[in-house]
Order: structure tokens, then C-alpha cells, then sequence
């Protein structure tokens, strides 16, 4: 029996063990090098192989989710080091476990018959999952090494789009007849011996296959033997299509509290299920590839990616982000004359743009959430922009004669106190307009609306501040 | 049997038929309130009362769930309409499902009897739920209400803070002793008749209450019935602590893939249990408050909140963006008299800055990921360190040069260029200590590393980026 609290405990005690054993080997490492002595070389190799023997100890005792655990966690070097005392019966699982980016740095380190040994180690949908970062003949080779019925399955799950029920659903699911009795159905459960992981139900079908209802193992413990399944199975059930978003599924098992539900194709064919493990990785991904998505980051980076790795990855939205900038500081340009009158106005610029980002940043944040969970329809955007707008002339009256007093007192000109006031109060407005539609345009013609909106909205209220700004400052006081 | 995909398209479907009745109803009081006559009263309520009663049999086929999610999506004054069409006898479900702010509002609208019958439809753990929205004398009532040991159980509840799985575990638990027989679990089972949402197991204990392991349905339904429940439970278990963070339960659920995970206190005894569904909504709800606060909101705004009550949520961070505008302000009105010199160097310094400031935030979003993944520890913090310096220097260059030629060819001044590319490189260098040592700070002093990062990163690469730029420009051109 494990205590979660212990688990924690122990686990960073084993990295803790694991990195100075690979500091100890490192050290030994180095010492050779500097002294190329056959004598040396020996001594290191022992030392070495006693350390790498410590290592593999420890090792051996976890949980493939924990080694993956570690993996995620240390550079590439010492990641491979760990990878090669893993026992290869565990690599199977450990790769279904990683990241995507930390799994194509071990996948990198294998060769074929290693790749092909820890792949016939999983089932159906789980070599789906991590069938896009095998080489190609890998694949090629694991497809003719499977049965009819399980190459049909994978080629099947890797016909679906990444996050759709189709590609995130397994096969384990076990059927039973309407027609017989309870007893019948714990006679034959008992004859299979062991049911798959997270089986809470039997799917009930008809000779062809179509699904006529559920019967959980709750139902088959409480009734009475002699019931047939088409007196106890529930029939109001929840269906998922394989071409269902994953999102949809995701919500449905939120809102109805699934374990498992059946997948059925247009013609109520049962073609697989989906449980709620899936869901649960699936609803971590998208949670944290939003947030990288939100600062203009892709998923496939981990934390030690190489250099070259991470500049490429981040180059896309940097390089938008240097064009946006670069209008905003065109916009400054054209009011080069005003600012050399009143260089106070150069001070003063960054605050209007600096804060309009801010609240717009607030607003788009608020409609993205809302897109995500689908409470947002075109019925209720226009109250929603009011209430943006409400939100952002109140904070512009509130904020906006605050700083227009600050920049009476500091210079001494009510007409610039003027100018900062208005242009406040006017580029909050830009930001609650922009903030609300923005993610409204880019959910309406396909796009994730949290893909870089900080960017796009922050580029939006610098050049709009800016020009708010400036242009009024060169109206009123020039 | 409901097919997730039409589920979606029906509420759809139903939402706008809602919005249409209320527009209708609308109509209606606004005619009646413009033609103030007995007789036009009379039509009005009859009108009004035919679309009222249209839209409480829509809702009355709803599952609750869906009836929050209408709830949701409603601005104030249409949400009262509905809510007070819903069967009373969903109010219970349908307060658990809405968030916290909405369900604020829905609490607004009852009076104290309708509250203790809502609250007296749910279960402990759900009571304890919505509890701290109730007001207080309700709450009283509702204890004094209830048996001993539930109201113990509540008590106990709520004693434990929001985020930890004493918190979140439920009460539901079927528990046998391990020297009896299958058969004999089985005919227990019969007679209880009906078993708790998600069973799947049953909780092995011995005569003091201490667990001795977990006997799952699955393994009820393949063995021998002559077996005894010692022989067939499982004992390597996952178990949790009432202190233990919700956070550790999530990521031992997902790593195991658990469905419902006993609850034990220090002695061993068993005390409740946590199962998925709890764990699903609380990922979810972390997900999106992680979201808002990054961008310095709180989560209890929901999208219709008042404007009022939106102001005061992004109060906070508005003000503190404030303050940090300001200092970046004042570092520029130091370098005023350079800028009046050279004012190309007003139009080049948002750029410096605003680059910055989204490379920062590229860094900071990666570590805040890392240490919420529990990637992050002390051996490998420094490694994280120079990878982002990396990157850093290798933007620095590439971008810096980008620019610097850009401001030799705009203003024909090389060394403007060469202060520009230096600019850039110092800023960003300083943007990935800074993504690093910041979340590593707040999470050290015990501060959630998400919320307001990206406006104290920002912040940092304003007033360092503006110095770094204003200062090199001092120096070498002026």
C-alpha cells in the first residue's frame, strides 16, 4: 500500500540519490579524461559500472510513471544515462507516459528491433498515441507484425485528427446479449478471468453489433440472477462518434460523471469506447498547451529542450511580435515633431499603451474562458461588450484621472493632465473592443482564439495607445 | 440513448428558442409598460404566461447540468427569469454545477426555506460544496437539520481547506471484511440493492476500521465465489491523506489511473474517498482560475458579472501596473534631456521593451508549467538557467542585429544601430533571469508562481528595457 504523501516524499529522495550518483560518475568521468591511462580506465569502469548498478537499483523499484516522472526532469545527458538502465520491459510504458519532446529525445537514442520490442509491449491505442514520433519503417513493421483486427484498429485510430473521441478511444470493451440472464453473463465474465482495465460496465448489442444499452457492474452485483440483461441494462445512456472533438467528450464526462462510454459509428454500431484515464490526460494536455499557446509557445518543448530547439519554437510569435512592435514604433515616429516640443509626451506614452494592455489583456482572457466553455453565443456577445465596455470606462475615469493629475503635477500643464485623461479613457475602449472581438473573429473563422491573443491584443492597444496618445497631444498642446 | 454530438446541436437549439420566449416576454412588459391599462395588463399576463410556461417544459426535460450551463450563458436579469422556473427539486444539482459567482447570484434570489430544501437534496460532500455561499443562519439550520454523523462528516468537511482532499473526498464507502467469502459479499451487495455513483470497489477493513486493501468489482465478478476476500483484494493501493493537496491526488489519479482512491487518517482508518469525478471538475477549475490569474483576474467574475463587481476584480493588478508604469515612466523622464537630443530614441524604445517583455514571458510561462508538473528542483534549476540564457543571447543576436540594421537604415546613425542590437541582447538576457528567478522566488516563498507573473515580467523588461536602451543611447551618442 503506498501513501500519495510518502510517494512524493520518496520519489524527490530518489532523484536526489540518482543525481548524485550521476555526479559520481561524471566526476569519474572527467578524472579519465585528464589522465588517459589504461590503469585509470579500469578503475573508472568499475567505479562506474558500481555506480550505474546503484542507479539501475533504485530504478527498477518505480513505476514506469514515475521514471517518466524523472525523465522529464533532467538534461538531455543524464536523461539518456537513466534511459539505458531503464529495464526495456518498462519502456513501453514509459513512453506512452512522457511528453512529446522529451519522448523524441529517447526514441532518438533506440534502434529499430529496441523500438519495435517496447511498441508490441502496448495495446492498440496506446501505440496510436505515440505512433506519430516512430520512424517510419518502425511503424511499417509493428502495422505486419499485428493481427488483422488490431492493424485495422490502429490504422483506424490513426485515420482521426489528433483531438477527436476516435483517436483518444480504446478497444477494450467486452459485449453481452439481451437476451440472457444475469447469471449467465457472471458465468461467462468469469470464464474471461481478467477484464480490462477500467471495465464498469458490459456494452449491450444486438447481432449486428448496434448498441442497445449499458449494463453496469453495479447493475449486475445488486439484481437478482434470474433477470435477463434487457431487464437491468440502463438505456439512457451517453453515446460518443468517434469524430466527436475530444472537447465535447471531455465535457460530456465532466457534466455526466462517466467512467467509460460507449463510441458508436452513424449506423449505432459499437466501434469502441472511451474512458475516463483518457479524458483526464487529455483535459492535463489541453490545459497546459493553452497556456503555452496563450504566450505564443508550441507543446513540443520541454523544459531542456536544446537551445536551437527553443529559439525555433519561439521564433514565430517573437517574429509577429517584432513586426507589431515595429508599426507601434512607426506610429511614435510620425509624432517625432510633438515629442521633440514636449519630450514630457515620450515619458508619458508607455503608461497609456502599458495599461491598455493590461485591461485588454484582462477582457480577452474572460472571452477566451468563456468561448472554451461554451457559454458565449451570439446572442449574448453584444451584452457581453457592453459590459466590457462598462468595465473599461469606468476604469478609464477612475485610472485615467489619476494619472492626468500625476502628469499635471509632475509638469506642471493641465492641458497634458487633459490629453493623458482622454487618451486613457480612450484606449481602454480600444482595448474592451479589441479584447471582446479578437477571439470572437478568430473563433468564428476556425482558429483557437488563445493562440497568441496576449500577443495580438498587446500590439493592438501599444499602436492604438500610442496614436491616442500622441495624436490628441498634437491636436491639444502643438 | 442520447449521442453527445446532438446533444450539443439541441441545446443550441434550445438556447435560442429561450432567448426568443425572453425577447417575447420582454415585448410584452415593454408594451404593457407604455399603454398602462388594465386591459392590456390582462393580455400581457396572459402572452407572458403562455411563453413562461413554453419555456419551463423545455427546461423541465433538462439535465441539470445543462441547466447551468444555460445559466451560464445568461446575462442577470434573464438568468433570475429562468431560475425561477426550474423545478425546485433541481435546485440542489443545478447550484453544485454553476460556478461560484453565478451561483452567488442564483443564492441572491431564494429565501432561506427554499435554500435549506435545495441544500437538504444534496449529498454531505456536495453540501459542503456550496456551503460557503449559503448565508449563515441557513447553514446553522441546515447542520442542525441533519443526522449526527453527517453532520459531523460536514463539519469535518469544511474544516479542511478548499485545495486538499479532504475537501474534495466523499462519504460514500461500502466496506467488508476480509474473511468472508465472495459469495457471501455478493448476496450483501444484493441486499443494499443500490450502490453509490461510481463504485468500484469495495473497501476492505478490519475490525478497528483500519483499511486493508480494496476489492473491485472486477475481481468480485471473475473469481470463485468459495474464494474469501482475503485471498482476492488487491493490497498494493494508492492512498490518501484528508491533508494531502488536491493537486498530489490529481497527479496520482492521472499517473495510476485511478477511479476512486480511499481516504485513510494517520491511524490507517479509513475515512472516505475521493473519486474521479471530483478530480475531473477540480483539474478543470484550476485550469481556468490558472488562466485568469495570469492576466491578474480572479475567478469569482463570471462573464456577466456587474461591471461594478468586475472593476473591483481587476482592481488589483490594474493598480499594480500602474504603480509599474509609472516607475518605467520615471525611468524614461531621467534620459528626457538625451531624448530631446535624439528623439529617434523615443520611437526605438517601445520596441526594445515590448520584446523584452514577451520573450520574458515565453521563459516564465515554461517555468511556472515546470513547477506545477513538479519538473523543477534544486539540482536542475541552474541548467533550466543557462538553457534560457541561451536562447536569450542567441535571439539577442539574431533579433538585435534584425533591428539595429533597421534603425541605421531609418535614422542613417550607425552607432544608433549598434546601441539598438546591444539594447536588445541586455534586455533580453535580462528577460530570462528574470522568467526564471521570479516564479522560482514566489514559489519558494510559498506563492503561486502563476498568478500576476506576466505583469511582474513585463514590468521588470519595461523599466529594464527603457534603462538598458536610454542608458547605452547616453553613453554612445550623446
Amino acid at each position: 500500500m503506498r501513501r500519495e504523501s510518502e510517494r512524493k516524499e520518496s520519489l524527490a529522495d530518489i532523484i536526489s540519490q540518482i543525481n548524485q550518483l550521476l555526479d559520481k560518475h561524471k566526476l569519474v568521468e572527467n578524472l579519465v579524461y585528464k589522465q588517459q591511462q589504461p590503469k585509470q580506465n579500469l578503475i573508472k569502469n568499475l567505479v562506474s559500472k558500481q555506480n550505474l548498478n546503484k542507479l539501475k537499483k533504485l530504478l527498477d523499484e518505480l513505476h514506469p510513471a514515475d521514471i517518466a516522472d524523472i525523465l522529464e526532469s533532467l538534461p538531455i545527458d543524464q536523461r539518456i544515462i537513466i534511459w539505458d538502465l531503464v529495464k526495456s520491459e518498462n519502456d513501453g510504458d514509459i513512453l506512452l507516459e512522457v511528453s512529446d519532446s522529451v519522448r523524441q529525445t529517447l526514441i532518438a537514442e533506440m534502434d529499430n528491433s529496441e523500438l519495435l520490442a517496447a511498441a508490441e509491449q502496448l495495446d492498440t491505442d496506446e501505440i496510436a498515441d505515440i505512433a506519430p514520433d516512430l520512424p517510419e519503417n518502425v511503424l511499417q513493421n509493428l502495422l505486419e507484425n499485428l493481427d488483422q483486427q488490431n492493424r485495422e484498429r490502429l490504422e483506424s485510430t490513426l485515420s482521426y485528427p489528433e483531438d477527436t473521441v476516435g483517436a483518444l478511444m480504446d478497444y477494450d470493451i467486452i459485449t453481452v446479449r439481451e437476451d440472457v440472464s444475469i447469471e449467465v453473463t457472471l458465468r461467462y465474465l468469469r470464464k474471461l478471468g481478467k477484464l480490462p482495465e477500467h471495465t464498469d460496465k458490459l456494452f449491450v448489442v444486438d447481432r449486428y453489433g448496434s448498441i442497445l444499452g449499458v449494463l453496469p457492474f453495479k447493475k449486475i452485483l445488486v439484481n437478482d440472477l434470474n433477470l435477463y440483461v434487457r431487464e437491468v441494462m440502463s438505456t439512457d445512456i451517453v453515446t460518443l462518434n468517434p469524430d466527436d472533438t475530444a472537447d465535447d467528450a471531455a465535457d460530456a464526462f465532466e457534466r455526466y460523471d462517466l467512467i467509460t462510454a460507449p463510441v458508436i459509428d452513424a449506423n449505432r454500431k459499437l466501434v469502441g469506447r472511451l474512458s475516463v484515464d483518457a479524458v483526464v490526460d487529455y483535459i492535463r494536455e489541453v490545459a497546459e498547451s493553452d497556456k503555452l499557446s496563450m504566450a505564443g509557445l508550441k507543446e513540443d518543448e520541454d523544459l531542456f529542450s536544446s537551445i536551437w530547439k527553443s529559439v525555433r519554437n519561439r521564433w514565430a510569435w517573437l517574429a509577429i511580435n517584432l513586426i507589431t512592435a515595429l508599426i507601434a514604433s512607426r506610429v511614435i515616429g510620425v509624432f517625432e515633431g510633438s515629442i521633440e516640443k514636449v519630450v514630457a509626451l515620450a515619458a508619458l506614452m508607455p503608461i497609456v499603451a502599458g495599461i491598455g494592455g493590461n485591461s485588454g489583456n484582462q477582457t480577452i482572457t474572460m472571452i477566451v474562458r468563456g468561448l472554451a466553455l461554451g457559454q458565449i453565443n451570439n446572442t449574448n456577445v453584444r451584452n457581453l461588450l457592453y459590459k466590457e465596455l462598462g468595465v473599461a470606462i469606468l476604469n478609464g475615469v477612475i485610472w485615467g484621472s489619476v494619472l492626468g493629475i500625476f502628469a499635471y503635477l509632475l509638469y506642471g500643464n493641465i492641458l497634458l493632465g487633459v490629453v493623458m485623461t482622454t487618451a486613457m479613457l480612450l484606449n481602454l475602449i480600444l482595448s474592451a473592443i479589441m479584447g471582446v472581438t479578437i477571439p470572437m473573429l478568430m473563433s468564428k473563422y476556425g482558429k483557437d482564439p488563445a493562440v497568441g491573443s496576449s500577443i495580438l491584443i498587446t500590439a493592438m492597444t501599444d499602436s492604438g495607445g500610442f496614436f491616442i496618445f500622441l495624436g490628441l497631444a498634437t491636436i491639444i498642446l502643438i
